[in-house]
Order: C-alpha cells, then structure tokens, then sequence
C-alpha cells in the first residue's frame, strides 16, 4: 500500500489528508487560513500537522495544491490572487527541508481536476473539464489522459472566457467575463435584486386593495434564512431555500446556470472532453444548477454522435487534497 | 531519406504532394474538388496521381486530411459539411487498397496544425493554437506537443465558440458563433455594407453642393476591383484594395480582426499556447489583420509573465499537404 499526502491551500481553510493509492483518506486535518501570517509560518504549521499524521508511516510524497499561478516545475507559487503574501513563496523548497519528503506542486484547480479524475467523476474518462465553481470559476483539463497546463500554466482559466464582451467589469480588467455571471458575488447579486423587487412588489401591494397575484406576494423564504438582511446572503441560503422549491432561489439557480451553461460550451467546443465535473461550493446549489446547465449545453450541441455527461462532484472538497496526493503520478518527471 | 505522400481533400481543390522528413515538397499535384462525384470515383483519380508520383521510390505511408468529422482511428469520414457526398466513406479502406500504402486519415484543419507544428510557424512549440481562416473557421490544437482530438474528435471547434449570444444565426443551431462574425461570408457582408453607404453618402454629396468632406468622396478601390458588382466581392479584392491603403477595406480588415481577436483570447485562456498561427485563405488579409487580432488580444490578456506570439502562416496552402504526409509520427499507434 503507497502512502501520500495531499494538501489543499485556499483562502479560507487548509485541508491536510493522508491518502492510500485507491484515494481512501486514512487520516485528515483541517486549519483556517491565516492570509496575513507569512506563508513560511503557515507552511511549518503545515508541515508539523503533516509530520504528526505521517509519523512513523512509509509516506513517500507530499503534493499541494495552492489557488494562483504555480511553477510545477520549481514549486514556485508566481502570484496568488487570493493569497497575496503568497507571491513568489518557493513552497516546494520549504516543505522539503522541513519534511524531509518529496513535495509536488500544483493549481489547485488542477488538483481538484486529477482527483475528479482518478477517484471521482471524470474516473475513467480520458479527457475531461473539472470546474470549480466559488468566488472565482476555474478548471483544469484532462486531455487525452493528460492533465493539460498550458504553456505558462494559465490553462483552465474558463472564469475569465468571456461570455459578452459589453458585459459588468472584472477584477482582471475585461469586461463580461464568465466569473462576473457565475460566481458567487455575482449570484448573490442576483438573488439581491430579485429580493429588493419583490420587497417593493409587496409593499406596493399593502398600499393598495389587490384582487390578483396574492399568491405571489408570499415573501421568500430567504429572507427568514438571512434574518432580512440582505447582507447576509450568501449562495448557501440560495441552495437551502431552492431545496424547499422557494421561487426566487430557484430562478437565481436557472439563470445563473443558464449563463454557466454557455461558457461550458465554449470550452466544450475547443475541447471536446466527455464528461464536465461541476465542483466547489457553489455546486453544491445542486440539481436545478444541474439541470439548467444541461439544458443550455444540450439545446446548443451539434453533432450527433457526441457523447456528453455532465456531473456534480461527490468528492467535493476532498478532490483538491485527493489529487494532490497523487501528484506524483504526472510529475514524476519534474521530482528528480 | 523517408519519403511519404499528403493528400488535402478541401471543398474547392485536392491538393497531393509527395515529402520528405524535412517538409520538403518534392513533387505536386492539384485537382479541382467535383462534390458531385461519388467519393470512390474521386478517390480513384487521387489514388492514381499518388501512384504516378511515388513510381519506384520507397515510399511508406499516405496520410490525408479530408474537411469533416473524421474517425482517425477507422479513417472514416462521419460527416463532411462541405462535401456531402463524402458521408460515411471508408476513406482508408478505399486508399489501401487502391495504392497498398499504410492509409492514415485525419481532419483537414488538424493536419494544417500538424503542418504547422512541424514544419511552419508553431515549430519547436509544445503548446500551438492553429486556425484555419476561410469560409468556416476550423482550428488544429498542439497541447504539450500531442494533437488533442477530443473525445469525439471535435476538438479546435473554435468557429462555433459563441462570441456574442445574442448575435446572429448560425447554420450550426446556434446564435453568435465566431464563423458568422469572420467567416470569408460575414467579411464580405461587412464590406459590401460599407460600400453600400458610401455609395448613398456620394449619391447624396452630388445631388447638393458641398464644402467639406469632399476628401473622403473619394470611391473605394473595391469598386473597380469588382467592376461595381457588389456579388463579385470576395476577401481577395477586401486585401487587394487594403495594401493599397484604400479606407473601407482596412476598415473591414480591423472590425474582423478584433472580433477574431475575442474569439483567439476566450480559447487562450483555455488552452494558454505559446503561439496562434492564422492560417486559411483570409489570413491573405495579412499585416492589418493580424495588427488587430494582435491589438484585441494583447490589450485583454493578463499575467505578465505569459508568452504569447501570434503570426501568420507562411505554409500557407502546403500546411495541410505537409501534416497529412506526416500523420504517421503521430498516429502511429493505430496503424498496426
């Protein structure tokens, strides 16, 4: 039995898990992400947590995953949107001396996309788009059983595909980006201005006797999750309401799955994988997200002898430490 | 030496070249494309110019690159949108026999990357982005030096990427796909719009006196070039008229190019290649296109460290004649 460990950096939790070859997670740890500590404080707390869970074990490689830019090569983080004291941390160099282990480096998308692949969704398929849907979009590509980087390892950047080219403006300076329409602000958003509507609609409807449209003045549940106050609102609250079939949740759900829809086609065009994982927190909106999805891509898809499957992870948030800790798997060549 | 034989099944002409290992093209062959005849007939003419230039040199393979849904593994043509007829043709099977060379077969943009990726502007690349320009647009992908087919073998769709979702129709199904944007058709439809209203401001400028503006009254070059038939206008009168500096077609040369310019950008930020090669008869448009593909790409793309060039085709024709003949490196495993 070969022993590795994987982790998962993000910008709210790091995940930490020793894994067996057949992607079974024997021993896991779970830290907050501290974004203003210096990433080598961070990188000792991970490697004392990893040496306590690998004590005395035949543990040959560590991978990791870390959201932003990474050298495979080197193990290099370039830059880090999300972790900007991140930038240019030799993460590789440090977790060796301190582990004494092999250590791989990797996207984190790219690493969600190899444990979807081995382990999760896309398992047995050869080529295959993995998308991790939270604040921001991302993916990485199986191709023809080969995780594609890209020349610079900007491969998989589907959240910045730009769906209309007048659309809102995005952080990395176009406008109309997928990532604008499907991420998790701009679903809140959304969500936020379907609630104002109706809370106007149903002030209105107080200030005047109505004979009509009673049905439709019953508040969303949404509001009652987030205590009225819209702040508080969060894709989650979206998810719980659309489960107990709340209108508004579940138009959010379908437009924003709509717009998804489209920016998969594209990528499925130039791609042609035969299985999409839908992945990150933001799939877990479920079926409805699903299903608009599916509707959008297939009402669109020439070609008829194409095969299509489109999937919600079932791994979910292990998928990044799963895939790291196969790493070594496709980087043999840069270990040596 | 190893000598080698590449056919180019296009909607227009069948080109044959005999080659050798450097990309050489030895000797030649052109024949018009009948889409009327049945493609065995057409076949047999190809299978006997084959036979008349390879004559008693040592030659092992014939790859060919027919436009269409090509099964690279039977070396069947499922479907071909410009040549009908071809549906369904055992194109391998026919070619074997006729010639009993070893028959590789492949899509007609896929060996112009290959073309390209060996001998031509993506050579000594791994990662290579290859559009074929014409009246669709079709393209070839080098993804960490192997040429991705996809699943289904529809990989490169990148005419059918969607740039614009409420644009106009496409024969596909959909709605704003690149091809209908810059398509030999959709350039020809914007140029003989600009015509059309400069004809009307001049009719308009005669029929009343006029102290400004008298410069730009001036008719465009076009119009000669077409004997002021607006149904003659095809892109080689638009790059005709364009290296002459005439207005109107360096005005349609830069509105196509930026639209391509959106379309290249959505797939580099799916793929991340190292170089885009414009190729395809409207690549002819030159210097002014590739300016604007270059202009809109460039001014989207983030991540300072990313190398990017995109050029033009200086194969040409011969791109799709030089991949076919070396299908065999690549295909090897299913020519057993």
């Amino acid at each position: 039995m070969t022993l590795s460990v994987g982790v998962d950096i993000g910008g709210t939790n790091i995940k930490i898990g020793l894994v067996d070859e057949n992607g079974k997670i024997i021993c896991r740890r779970r830290l907050k992400t501290r974004p203003d500590d210096p990433p080598a404080q961070t990188l000792e707390t991970v490697a004392q947590a990893v040496l306590k869970i690998t004590r005395n074990l035949p543990v040959a490689t560590l991978g990791i995953g870390v959201a932003g830019l990474i050298d495979h090569k080197d193990g290099f983080v370039f830059t880090s949107p999300n972790l900007p004291g991140w930038n240019k941390t030799p993460v590789k160099d440090i977790l060796t001396r301190l582990t004494k282990l092999k250590v791989l480096c990797c996207n984190d998308a790219n690493a969600v996309a190899l444990g979807e692949w081995l382990f999760g969704a896309a398992k047995n398929y050869q080529n295959a788009l993995c998308i991790t849907l939270g604040t921001g979009i991302g993916s990485g590509i199986i191709a023809d059983s080969h995780l594609l980087l890209g020349a610079n390892n900007y491969a998989g950047e589907l959240g910045h595909t730009i769906i209309s080219p007048r659309g809102p403006a995005c952080a990395c300076g176009n406008a109309g980006c997928l990532e604008r329409y499907v991420g998790a602000q701009a679903i809140v958003e959304r969500c936020r201005r379907l609630l104002r509507q109706q809370e106007r609609s149903i002030a209105a409807s107080r200030n005047q006797l109505t004979l009509f449209g009673q049905a439709d003045k019953q508040p969303s549940l949404i509001f009652d999750l987030i205590g009225y106050n819209l702040r508080r609102l969060s894709p989650r609250e979206i998810g719980i309401a659309a489960r107990k079939k709340d209108k508004i949740a579940l138009q959010v759900i379908k437009e924003t799955g709509t717009l998804l829809g489209l920016g998969i086609y594209n990528a499925l065009m130039i791609l042609d994988p035969e299985v999409v994982v839908l992945g990150g927190g933001v799939s877990r909106l479920g079926k409805p997200l699903l299903q608009a999805v599916e509707q959008t891509v297939h009402s669109r898809l020439y070609g008829s002898n194409r095969h299509l499957k489109i999937a919600i992870s079932v791994l979910q948030d292990d998928a990044g430490i799963l895939g790291s800790s196969q790493l070594h798997r496709f980087f043999t060549g840069y270990t040596s």
